[in-house]
């Protein structure tokens, strides 16, 4: 926001105040504005204890016209907030997942909610972070065209750690070096069991029209079962060394028939999968590198080659950037 | 619009009135709007002789709040209404590059106007039909990225030629297949000349923000001089066939490294240009496909893996598609 600020001005007249901040410890509301250049102090020395039902409704009382609630979090608490946030006619741009791969009763009143107050609610960053991914999909299906198949790798862990088992590696390596980098959970299980990736096509099937909920989705398990059911870390590391023979038969069968392993979600007539499939060099996924996610949407009028979206779909820099791309249609709505 | 109509009215409490149609033989203005079912016939029976600048200045008499016109030509008279259409307060959207691939002092002038009278200007299938590419640019730009490199494959006609041009078939058969399947203007050169490619690498680069000229793109032409001089579409062809070494000899020097040929646009420190290139498997243009365009984003937060957008950027429904993407776009604004 600071640094872009006196472009926004300049070119699309557009001056964002910033009013209100909150995170786990403390929280202010100045309406006059909080200073983009040192807001990180002012939070610390005027601000009082966070308390998140008080911030909003504080937020609420001030009756602002074109308010936009910027939910950075992962929490579960804020999206419990959503359905009043909309009602007091205030807009919503979040990262978080949760509210949209809940119950589909819950995403559904959301939405009601927010047509019928007129407010927006965006959220392109719940499925790969900056790329271009829920409008897309949202401007094909409101143009009327008729989605046949969206086929996805929404998982960055996992990508990276399938694009990594080529040659000596065993698959146990290749996961430990995701970890070493940071790229997984503290246990990896929390990537490799699929749930991230569940909610992610959760979204997108709703989004498509699809009525559906997560225990819907037909997941097939990477890891197995000695592996998910190792009580502690170094117990499922150990595991994972016994399964190798296992992994390293899925590879080579692939590898034989100049295939590659990737794991994908894939929606189709209503029903959603995540599966291990090996893909060869025809498939627009088989030439995936590091940790990029990829999905192709083939629709009716994109029906004989579809239309592809790939890059990194994880990170700081790119989710805030979409988050503010976000924040921005909102302002320009 | 007719078949959506209902879906936007429900979904988006959207009303889309058609107002005006004119094409090159009638107009017909009806400000209670056009029937949508038989709008052909309606025109044809109650439209009057074709008069562009009457048409404009009745459009404009007519004052309407949140108008727009959607500019479905290719014609080059069009956009010589834009910037008095702006004046009026009108939005436009529109397919065709024209406008924005003249001089850069008439793209900055129309930009100027649009943004002074507070009305839209879309025309994201100036680049890659209904591609998500104009818009993704806009994002990363208007958000404070930093555009360090463009690559693109922007000419379906081209990509269908290169990527055909395998195995044994010569130049000159896949040059003429393209022409019978319809894929190119009726003398080929006109595709294979990059003219099209050159205007939508200048729509990018004018995006990304620099005043660039069309003669500032250096452009290399795939085809040697024999070829360009010949006087006719016969001795055209016949100049091909002579220059089936030169063609096999890129193709066998890119193949004898793993690589092949690719006609690609790229913008990088300001400059634009256009070039016949040997990838390798590494290179995210190496599999495309049929005639699908392809761009990769290279920014400061999408460094080490590039943003990529592949598919099909040319033909009717898919760039019908756009333009109504780009109108919905307008009307939320």
């Amino acid at each position: 926001l600071k640094q872009q600020r006196d472009r926004l001005q300049n070119d699309h007249d557009l001056n964002i105040r910033l009013i209100g901040l909150t995170n786990s410890r403390q929280r202010l509301i100045q309406p006059e504005g909080i200073p983009l250049e040192n807001w990180e102090e002012v939070l610390e020395t005027q601000g009082s204890e966070a308390d998140l039902a008080d911030f909003l409704e504080q937020m609420k009382a001030l009756h602002l016209p074109d308010s936009v609630l910027v939910d950075n979090t992962a929490s579960s608490l804020v999206p419990t907030f959503y359905e009043g946030v909309f009602e007091a006619g205030i807009s919503i741009v979040t990262c978080n997942k949760i509210a949209n791969s809940g119950p589909y009763a819950q995403y559904e009143s959301l939405k009601n909610t927010a047509r019928k107050k007129g407010v927006s609610f965006f959220y392109e960053t719940n499925v790969g972070a900056g790329l271009p991914i829920v409008r897309v999909l949202k401007d094909l299906v409101r143009t009327g065209d008729r989605v046949l198949k969206l086929e996805a790798i929404l998982s960055g862990t996992i990508s990276y750690i399938f694009n990594g088992y080529q040659g000596e590696r065993t698959f146990h390596d290749v996961v430990q070096e995701a970890q070493s980098l940071g790229y997984t959970e503290p246990d990896p299980r929390d990537d490799l069991n699929g749930n991230d990736f569940v909610r992610k096509m959760l979204i997108l099937a709703r989004e498509v029209g699809y009525s559906i909920e997560a225990k819907d989705v037909q997941i097939d398990s990477i890891l197995p079962q000695p592996c998910l059911e190792a009580p502690t870390i170094e117990a499922f590391y150990q595991e994972l060394t016994r399964a190798e023979p296992h992994f390293e038969r899925l590879k080579n069968e692939a590898a034989a028939g100049g295939k590659v392993l990737r794991y994908i979600g894939t929606l189709e007539d209503g029903q959603v999968k995540i599966s291990l499939e090996a893909v060869g060099s025809d498939h627009p996924f088989f030439p995936l590198s590091g940790s990029d996610n990829i999905i192709a949407f083939t629709t009716e009028r994109y029906r004989d080659q579809s239309l592809v979206v790939r890059g990194p779909g994880a990170g700081a820099a790119v989710t805030a950037a979409g988050v503010f791309a976000d924040l921005l249609q909102v302002c320009t709505h």
